[in-house]
């Protein structure tokens, strides 16, 4: 069998699951649609924009030309941001075969339509969204290229699939669970950076941990029952995909949503913090996404709701985080998501 | 009714609850055995060894007379180490009526016994365990006395009891909420202890934000497994005295269980560690007690397990925490502690 593996796109952590692919043997061909940045990689093994000072294998290339990237390889790794994923599915059609192992690791919904990941590629490759594998987990990429040790984990309907995803990706510094429940990875992974956005701005008020911690708490709570709602089972959300992922990205200085949560509660406008951040920020368009599901499905999610108001409609930031901390109902369990465990286990 | 409460004692986090209890306009009382503290309470109302820099309110007093300090109080509130609760409890015994609410805050449990620390109190004192009140959650000492945001869950089997500790404490600045599982929230803020001394030692070996959240997640699933073995809800570990307060002293500087943590990752000899800290390291007794409470219960506790072997029987830090991350199951739904919320919800 072939060991070609190809990575769409090169992103931070399109380059970082690149490294471990790499690490592990496989050939691995990242596309992207910047020539330069092919050069680079391919001439001086760096991807400076994302991820400076990491020098990457030899084994790792780089193309501009999606057919080359592809042809012959027996997994594709889709890491697009949430907003090109159906693009990057789309172009990838032409090239798709059935045996041809599809891995993706973007946390988001698609805007407009809020569908999962999965499904977006799903539709686009013609393929069965069962047959997909989502990657999730904590793992910033700049401690995944410098081999810190990592878990994730890899949902899929498909058995084989997620086998498959943990075969190419499992080595020392970085551990690879399976989980069947691929709604509920996509959406913990997805749904989690709302409260890493929430995360920031309390600690750019200037609150202390016991508030950080307080808010994560009541996120994850919230985050599960919309997840629920839409199909997951709770448990994902105590797991890596959520609790894991939350913690690693609401509690680091890494991840670029707690970053653009601290500037806002610094008091920068958004225009201002986008800009600043030259990368995307998923948790913005995920709070958007997240109003429109919590509007769809009829379910409160008090914390993404003062966040959209802040992102979209100029509420200051203090007072939506001081209207979070005395929202709160009297009993702790009010706030759990009881009866969806009843559910899961009925 | 009067408005005279009673801290027994006076260490950082007695003196951050007792300071609490000032601002809400209560005649507070903290106990100590150290004729010094109270001088030093009474006359420049600071306490310096446990918070220092901190200026205490002049309704906060304190004796070392225990008689003086708890006559004519409404509650007692008994923020011993664990290793003291009984001895307190014993001498307090003599001074208590019926009608004297008492509120612990107590993380551990009693080394040889085994006993949840309501049990211990209630012995002594004589009264119904389900009359006492535990209070817990991801708290910061420091924090709380600069009123950083913070919240708190109260827990009783007697709900009047709860609601009179709520009523207490509930400020702008501390949010208390009432919970009915004083089991489940006794046990995760004493077990919690456990991970965030294995997070400080994955800290000080240098393992990044991608381990510590791995070591979080599956910390958490194996305390909430014990817990429930113990009789608790497993949703209380997903609450503030589980997930969050697990948050806050695994990723904080401010703890002393991550800090004892990191410098025996670092390499330090244990003896050395509790010396450099001059503080008690609950997590430490904590770890001796869960291992003998897995030993007991017939349960896996891989991290306590680990954790025990380099505190107590010389095992090499690097090489427990490396066996940890290698001793993993493959599909992440094996450390779930699923068949008990089935139990909890039939």
């Amino acid at each position: 069998m072939s060991d070609k593996v190809a990575v769409l796109v090169a992103g931070s952590w399109g380059t970082a699951l690149a490294s471990v692919l790499a690490y592990n043997g496989l050939n691995v061909v990242m596309w992207t649609r910047k020539e330069e940045q092919a050069a680079e990689i391919n001439e001086r093994h760096t991807n400076g924009q994302y991820l400076p000072g990491t020098v990457l294998a030899p084994n790792l290339t780089a193309t501009t030309q999606l057919g080359q990237a592809v042809d012959g390889a027996k997994a594709v790794i889709i890491v697009a941001p949430s907003s090109a994923a159906r693009q990057v599915a789309q172009q990838l059609k032409e090239y798709y075969r059935k045996d041809m192992l599809i891995v993706h690791a973007t946390k988001g919904f698609e805007t407009e339509s809020l569908k999962r990941m999965s499904t977006v590629i799903a539709e686009e490759l013609d393929c069965q969204e069962g047959d997909i594998v989502v990657l999730s987990g904590p793992s910033h990429a700049e401690e995944v290229v410098r081999r810190a040790p990592t878990t994730v984990v890899v949902a899929s309907l498909n058995d084989k699939a997620a086998a498959a995803a943990q075969d190419l990706f499992m080595n020392s510094y970085f551990r690879v669970y399976t989980n069947r429940d691929l709604v509920g990875v996509e959406l913990a992974g997805a749904l989690k950076n709302i409260i890493a956005l929430g995360a920031g701005m309390s600690d750019g008020l200037g609150f202390g941990d016991n508030a950080k911690a307080a808010l994560l708490t009541r996120g994850l709570a919230e985050i599960s029952r919309i997840g629920v709602e839409m199909g997951a089972n709770p448990l994902t959300f105590a797991g890596l995909a959520g609790i894991g992922d939350l913690v690693v990205t609401a509690t680091s200085h890494h991840s670029r949503n707690w970053r653009a949560g601290k500037l806002l509660g610094e008091g920068q406008p958004l225009e201002e913090v986008l800009e600043s951040m030259g990368m995307v920020v998923e948790g913005i368009r995920t709070t958007k996404a997240a109003h429109s599901i919590s509007l769809k499905f009829g379910v409160v999610m008090p914390i993404a709701e003062q966040l959209y108001k802040v992102l979209f409609e100029q509420k200051d930031v203090r007072t939506a985080v001081e209207a979070l901390m005395g929202r709160d109902p009297k009993t702790e369990m009010e706030v759990m998501p009881l009866q969806t465990w009843e559910q899961w286990h009925s």
